[in-house]
């Protein structure tokens, strides 16, 4: 059996049956280069009694696939996912695969950023447009930009992810990213709109704070990951969630509650 | 302390977060009427050595916000709400009112269709366009079906949720849906096209299948939650997944992986 496990963000983030499947595996692979997680010791804690891997890229993608799926045919294989297992396509192929090789799949699901990012703003899901990856490549920028423009035009908001290469090391922060889009924006829209910035979602030192973009940079993140969001239309529940939840300051406050910006 | 906790579907879905706020509340009201929840019992078997009440809208909505704040000024006081209790809007007006009021939140998230529909079925979150509610009121469906044409001329998915009034016991299904939809379908392009429908979601009994939408109609699903993705262009892994994991028929993955629907 091939059990794809969410992590969510840290250990706290287990649900009861992420525990009770880390506990029935056989062996345990932990992806530790898709995304960042608080909290490894105490995971491995929970599983140090069993054959555990820290997995880079080359144990789970290409090659490994069959591998995996052979392993997975004869024991309980877990692959243990920051956020949610399956939410970033990285391991798609993997459970694919062992369906097509008639290998029983389960999905325990985690926390993910895609959802905690509207549930803590108090931003409306409903209202979420296309989400996209600003990554290091200059390119994306522009096709980022206008899929904001795209979304905005339609009232929608955008849910920036940035870029993380943690086998590398590296990851994009909120300041790094407000100046490209500033740069890639033609249309000089951006700046005098509201952005959230969002600081290690779901860790114990989470930072959320909403300001006019041109300001978002000037804050004092914690380390990444960080993400943006660019909001559409704003209800005015929402404005007062950009206050309360994410403190807009209270001059930009007024003008957004106002309708002069 | 007001502590808004997400359920997720079923009670192994919890968190190890969730258990220790739960554990360590003083007043718990458990949400039964914003969505379907598979496990009341096990809940109430974890809470069942304080003071706890099923809360119906009026316990939770209009009125009952100032008095749950002041409650909450004094005790620890948890709001149990299926899915992640801050993706639909309707808990905002809490959490606002409580920090207006100085009192402390803690938002601690659950598991939400919103990530899961996409994890599960292997579509990719990162194409899904707005979200929306198929609702009974008939206007709606026109509403509904322009929103998925224009998600569909970006390329996007679209998520659609079906009516739940639980207080009603009154939940839309996918088979009354699909004829909603496909008689709302002016342009008649959504028939021919491949939809999913999710029931249940997360449940024991979860049943996910995908097929042309003409068709979705004639499956036999467990009893609702139900919902529907439609999706936009497709990327080749997407398909493998919709014949993998979403059992989409033989004829129609061969059409489809072929270019030829």
């Amino acid at each position: 059996m091939l059990i794809l496990i969410g992590l969510g963000m840290k250990f706290d983030d287990l649900t009861l049956q992420a525990v009770d499947y880390i506990r029935g595996a056989d062996v345990v692979y932990i992806d530790t280069y898709t995304n960042i997680y608080e909290d490894y010791s105490k995971l491995i804690e929970l599983v140090k009694s069993k054959k555990y891997k820290l997995a880079g890229r080359n144990d789970l993608e290409g090659d490994s696939i069959s591998r995996i799926v052979e392993e997975a045919s004869r024991w309980n294989v877990a692959i243990l996912v920051p956020g949610d297992p399956l939410i970033a396509t990285t391991h798609e192929a993997l459970r694919v695969e062992a369906v097509r090789k008639g290998v029983k799949v389960v999905v325990v699901n985690g926390l993910s950023i895609a959802t905690l990012a509207f549930s803590r703003t108090g931003l409306h899901f409903y209202k979420l447009g296309r989400t996209i990856t600003l990554t290091y490549n200059r390119e994306s920028a522009e096709y980022v930009v206008n899929a904001i423009y795209d979304n905005i035009s339609r009232g929608l908001h955008t849910l920036v992810l940035l870029d993380i290469k943690v086998e590398e090391s590296k990851a994009m922060s909120i300041p790094e990213a407000v100046e490209i889009l500033l740069e890639s924006d033609k249309k000089g829209v951006l700046g005098e709109r509201v952005a959230v910035g969002i600081a290690r979602l779901g860790f114990s030192n989470e930072f959320i704070v909403a300001d006019l973009t041109e300001n978002l940079g000037n804050y004092a993140y914690p380390p990444p990951p960080h993400s943006i969001i660019i909001p559409g239309d704003l209800h005015f529940m929402e404005i007062e969630s950009l206050r309360y939840n994410c403190r807009l300051p209270i001059g930009v406050y007024e003008k957004l509650a106002g309708g002069r910006i």
